[in-house]
């Protein structure tokens, strides 16, 4: 079983390095684009042994707990078989 | 539009931010990860006056030569209207 866990930070909070990737790019010829934010992505294998329902809520509770800081980041998780 | 972009380290490309991170929820108590992998996400925004298809051709662009390294890294991008 994979969870895939996408963190990114909360509307409003500044991204430094996202304004920084936007006026490099910018630089670079691209254009039309009005704002660029980063976020961070894990891709957790699990064992396969593992009963689904636990796994998902471990690692939900892992993305709230570990993976991301609940003060400036949201999180998102998705399962695969 | 909205274009999300995936930049993901290739299989077999050694990931020691990952294992870093798959030690570290181990030591907290979280069992059954076999492992955990680290990428990049990036939101990107695009002007609604900006013709579709080339802006997908130029968000695909700037995945390919700006966000993501192609020697060791692949690359997904998603489009949302």
């Amino acid at each position: 079983m994979k969870a895939k866990v996408y963190v990114t930070l909360k509307p409003g909070v500044l991204d430094p390095q996202g304004k920084a990737i936007q006026h490099s790019v910018e630089l670079l010829g691209f254009g039309d684009i009005s704002d660029v934010r980063q976020g961070k992505y894990f891709e957790i294998a699990l064992n396969d042994a593992v009963v689904e329902a636990e796994a998902q809520a471990a690692v939900t509770r892992m993305a709230a707990e570990v993976l991301s800081n609940p003060i400036i980041e949201d999180y998102r998780v998705e399962f695969e078989a």
